[in-house]
Formats: C-alpha cells, structure tokens, sequence
C-alpha cells in the first residue's frame, strides 16, 4: 500500500482550498521587540512584526530574561521527570502558589500548555461529576472543543454570548443534573468579551459550575494583571478560571486555577498531567518574574491599551475595513481566502512588516482576515508605516474599504 | 449542588486505595548533579535523585546551559505565539533539521511535549488513512493510549512484545485495510525491548505502517543517539519515529521524524499542534546542542550502560530483588502499594535518597516497585550508599529478598 499517497491527497486537498500555511522562520530580537529578523528564502531581513501573541513584550522583559538565565545556570534546562518522577521543581511549586494569590483562589495547577489545560483539564473536571452536562459556547477555542470532545459527557452549544439562549438551555435540562458553563473572558479573534456577571448569574440560578478561558486577557486587564475576571471583580464567583504563560507572561505552559479540592483532584486523575514532563525550572521562574512585575506595573497595561486605540483610530482614518473589537484585538477584514494570503505575502516582502493570514477554520468563511495585535512597543511612527502598507496592498489588491470611507469618496 | 463534595470524595477513594501521590519539591543543583536539594517540610535538605529522566544528566551540561542562557538573552523567554501566529523560531526550524538528520529521515516536527506528539500525532495520521486499523502493543504508554482513543479508528491490542499474537492479528485483519503497527522501542517500567526486524518483517508482509515510541532511548542508544532503531538498524524500515527532547536531551518538548510528506500532513492537520505556542527559542537551542554533543560524544552512553551494569550487580549481590531488565532501567520488586509508599518515604527521610513509588496503574497490581534509573553521574560511592540504604529499608519493612539471596540464606 503507498501510505505516502495518501498524506500527498490530504495536503493537495489544502492547496485547492488555499488553506495550506507557510510557516515564517522568524528570529526574535530581545530589547528590540517588536523587530525581528525573517530567514527569508534569498537570506536574513529585518521585519516588525505585527501579530505576536506576546502581548506585552514580556518575553524580552530584562526581569523575565534574568530570570531565566539565572535559573538555568543553577538548576539546568530541564526538570526531568513527570511531576511524580523528581520533576516537581521549587520554582514550579512557587509559581503555583503565584497564580492561586493572582486568581484569589486556593490553588492552581501548572500544564505544559494551555492548550493542554482545557484539553486534558476539562475532562477530567467533568468526568469527576456524575452524569455532567457541558454548556459551551460557540465560539469556544479548539483545545476547549477537544476537551469537551475526551470528556464523552453530554454538551449544548450555546450562540455566542447568548444569555437568552443559555438560559433556555439551562432551563431545559434536568436541575438536579452537575452543570458545566463553558466559555472565554474574551474571544482572540473578534476581540469581544463575555458578560461575566451576567453569566454566574445564571450559574446561580440554575446550579451550575463555571469554566472561563482567560488566555487573551491574564496580564493585560484587571488592576494586577489578574484578566477580565479581575477586572469586571467577577473572580470569586468563577470555579475554574484557565490561564496562560505563553502570551502576556511570555513564555510557555497554561494552568487552572481553583478550589483546593478541585485542583488536587485534577492533579490526580489528569492523564495529559500525570504522565507528561514537568515545566523546566527555568521557564517556572521566568513566568513567575512576568506575573510579578505585571501584578504592580500598570505602564504596560496603559500603553497597551492606547496602542491598540491608536492603530483602530489611524488604520479607521485610512479608510480601511477594521472590524469592531473591545479590546486590543484589531482585526481588518479581507473576506477572501486568497486575497488575505497574497495581502500578508506583500506586505512582508514589500514592507517588512509580518501580519499572518487568519483563515477558515479559524474564523468562518467569508470572513478571513488579518488579526493585528499592537504592543506597548508599537510606536507612533510604525503604527503609520502600518496604515500606509495596508493601503498600498489594499489598492493594489482592489480589497474593499470601510463604508464610511466608500460614502466619504 | 456542592460540587466540591465531588472532588473531595474522588480523593478520598484515591487514598482508600493507597494511589494518592505526594510530590516532594525538589530543587536541582547544575553542575552536581544527581544532586539536588529538597524542600521538606522542616526545612531545605540536600538529597540524592535516583529516578531522573534526565538519563544523561544533559539538562546540566554546560553546552546545553550555555544554549539555553545566549538564546535566551538575544532573542528572549517565549516564541509568542503558534507556530503560524509569529512562533516559527529559527532554533526550533534549525531543531527540526538536527532531529531528521538523527534519524536518517526526510524531515521531523516538534510539540511541546512527547505526550503531546503521541496524542495529536497517533489520531491524525490514523484519520487521514481510511479505514485504519491500529496494532498497538498491549503496554504502550498512556500517550499512545490516549492517541489511538482520540482517532476513534478500530484497534486491536497484542500481546506485549508477542510476534505470534501480532501476526495472527495481521493475518485476521482485511490485507486491503491500511493499518498501524504502534509500539515503543524500550519500555520504561520493565527496561525490556521490542523486536523491531522481526515487526518491521511483519509490517511488510501484511502492508503495515509502523510508528515507535523512542523517548526512552533517543540519545542513549546507537552510535549517534539515534536510539534502539539506530542500534538495530532498523531507523530505515520504520515509518514513524517519535521522540523526545525531555528525557536524555535534557529539555523539554517530542517530536515525530518521517517522510517529508507525511510531517507536513500532521503539521497541517494536527490540532494539538495547530493550536498551541511553540516551544521557547532557548529550550530549542538547548535540546539542538544536547543532541548535537551526543551524535558526537561516545562518553555518556558507555557510562551511562556501565552505571546501570554496576547498579544492577551491587544491589543483586546485596540480595535485593532485582528485576530482568535489558537496559539502563533498574527495577526493584516491591509487591505492595503500601509498603512501596512507606520504602520511598524512608530512604528520602532517612538517607537523603529520592526514588518516587511506582504503584498501579502504571504498573499492574501486585508488581509495585521501585524504579532507579542509574546516570553516568552516579559514583560508585553513590551506589554503594544506595545499596546500604536500600538494605536498611528491605530489613525494617521485612520486604521479600530475590530468590538466590533467599536460597543462600
């Protein structure tokens, strides 16, 4: 049997529908983010990159870098062992203790991943309620899909920040039955955000848990950095709020963070945790300074913020199609599979600046777009770099404009 | 509802049944490893480890440090996003081309963990073949376990490392149907490994793909490290290689190597993959130099064999029950989730030796044991010492001693 053919098809299937990626091999510069060099084929350029998930430039925060080094060069680069086996290292335990105190719950968990967190966290929370019924939204992230997917358990899905819908749903299933309301602070895409309050209400109601994904928002909101949780002070009526430290930490791994029972339960029975290496020390110690320095640093926060206001209000000016977001997502639409492909391919090779395409199945087709991320570091002058590249490949590509800007012409 | 009430009772059955586990928090100390530090109850203690799977004690090795510490100061703590999103590093596309020229194949692909690599891996190479059958060993590790559920394909379990029952098997099955043969090249409990000519003869005569789990032998066996299917020759006739960067690389993170066509498949299709940042630069650079000292670098592996081989020896002569291994694993035969917990409470409290229990279900019931895992670290003082503290402890628990020890008696 020729097994190649058959990976061969799969990959022709993504070309005829231009859903095949190219990866960028980009090398990051540390104190000169959000420059990078571009291993381009014909050799190494300079390039800005405009949608990194480092949301706050914490990766190259001399705190963060220290820490890392420092903590190499005395415990080495690995932790060598699942947590069981002589993996569970000091500045893993001290960085659970950090994100339990950012969360004001009684414990927290350390995964690899985030993605691995809602993957294998999910499960194993629900597995544990007899006959559990998950709620989720349906704009949830695919590692939250995946989870719910493992866990075998009933689940609805309800429309996106629905509360009449959830509540129907709510009101239609058996009350005595273990309830999960499964959903994101806020969506990466669109850059909207979850009524909180509004949601534990109907917890409350209907005896419900509540999971929230707060990848998109620990370190950038809420007055210590603690997402949108802490900031809408909806924290204490979350059971289990998810995390990151890969995005505004800057570095790598995700966490729950919990009931002391609840943690300790996903602690024992979580396969994806119980059988996977720990976090290196080093990484534990580098996301620990981040979380830290974000919980009394408010610059970062502030900066971010009016960066993101800043490239909305001039890409706005340009007559260009930004979607509306609330946060500091700012996505410009393209509505064409092909189109956005060429539009980041021009607009690395002929303006050095790195914006990927976002895609189906990432967002719905009709709607492809770019997903712009400003940092604290995106200055003025490259904020108007930006709009003037995007309107160059905007007329060049003959992309639709925004409606103000077509009644203004 | 009291939904704690759930989790606390799922704990509490753990501890009925003697499988709550305990992680001692320890703190490695760079450069004098096996040696580390652990954070007790009353106090900081030095300690010795004797369960690393940091086999090579490569996560000290001042090449790997020195990787880790440049990249993390030029380029910064994390990749900042997936591997789409901006978090295509230069170290880990230059890792990718040092891990499939260790093998001898067209290309490889990295994930944050071996777990990680198995789970996503397994289920998408399975789905894009139709109609798949898989053949998995019956003590394949949970990853595997866990890739073969989440492709939802049919599977039938042979009988550990039994060539009769997998060619029955093979033989039973429709020769049309695509199939995978799925097993690990050494096994981590037992130290035992697999036929791997006598499997690839098979895979070839009923027209089987074949995918190996390496993560217990990469960097350990064969003359560049390329592990028991370098050793064997074998690399050739395998179609999926997965690995590890954790274990004898010192670092973090797993990989599968294969045929160019099928990587770029998993890449594209793999949602583990699609979805979650990309391992830091520094922990690439780190596990590229690791592997890159060890395709060179004969020292630690003849170490590493003469360690075990010694280990083996003095703990026999001094009539512990030492299970047949062929490789550098060390089982001890315990025989009781009980006394197995109290054994490794005393050597760590009592003689500053950390080996953590290994009780079901990674074990069956009934072959509870401990697990030491010798490195080339370990002098022969060290062993001596192990030796004296393990007897100490097999006395005051009046644990059953090996058979040629008893007879001697």
């Amino acid at each position: 049997m020729d097994y190649n053919a058959f990976f061969v098809s799969a990959l022709d299937q993504l070309r005829h529908e231009r859903r095949y990626r190219v990866f960028a091999d980009l090398e990051r510069i540390a104190g000169r983010f959000p420059h990078a060099y571009w291993h381009a084929p014909e050799g190494k350029r300079e390039v800005v990159i405009w949608c990194s998930n480092d949301y706050l430039g914490m990766a190259q925060h001399p705190q963060v870098i220290g820490a890392m080094v420092d903590v190499a060069a005395r415990m080495g680069t690995g932790a060598g062992g699942t947590r069981n086996i002589a993996g569970t290292n000091h500045p893993l335990v001290e960085l659970e203790r950090e994100l339990a105190d950012l969360h004001g719950k009684e414990a927290a968990l350390v995964f690899t991943s985030g993605y691995v967190s809602n993957q294998t966290g999910i499960p194993t929370i629900a597995k544990l309620l007899p006959n559990c019924l998950i709620l989720s939204d349906a704009l949830n992230h695919n590692s939250m899909i995946e989870g719910v997917r493992q866990s075998g358990c009933d689940k609805v899905i309800w429309r996106h920040n629905d509360l009449g819908h959830l509540e129907e749903l709510l009101k239609a299933a058996d009350p005595d039955r273990p309830k999960i309301i499964l959903f994101e602070s806020l969506y990466s895409m669109d850059g909207d955000v979850a009524p909180l309050h509004a949601i534990c209400d109907l917890a409350d109601k209907y005896n419900a848990m509540t999971y929230v994904d707060e990848v998109h928002a620990v370190g950038m909101y809420g007055p210590r950095g603690g997402g949108v949780t802490e900031r809408d002070k909806a924290a204490h009526r979350i059971n289990v709020i998810e995390g990151t430290l890969a995005k505004a930490f800057g570095c790598l791994g995700g966490y729950i963070a919990g009931s002391a029972a609840m943690i300790d339960a996903v602690r024992s029975y979580a396969p994806g945790f119980i059988f996977t290496t720990a976090l290196p020390p080093a990484i534990c110690a580098a996301a620990t300074a981040a979380i830290r320095h974000l919980k009394t640093s408010q610059w970062e926060r502030d900066r971010h913020q009016d960066r993101a206001a800043r490239v909305k209000a001039v890409l706005t000016a340009a007559g260009l199609p930004v979607m509306p977001s609330d946060t500091h997502i700012v996505p410009v639409l393209v509505a064409d599979p092909e189109k956005v492909k060429i539009a980041t391919d021009m607009l690395l090779e002929d303006h050095g600046i790195y914006i990927q395409p976002i895609n189906y199945p990432t967002v719905p087709r009709g709607l492809e777009r770019l997903r712009i991320t400003p940092s604290p570091y995106h200055d003025d002058v490259l904020i108007d770099r930006l709009a003037e590249a995007l309107v160059d490949v905007w007329e060049r590509l003959q992309l639709p404009k925004n409606r103000q800007a077509l009644a203004a012409e």
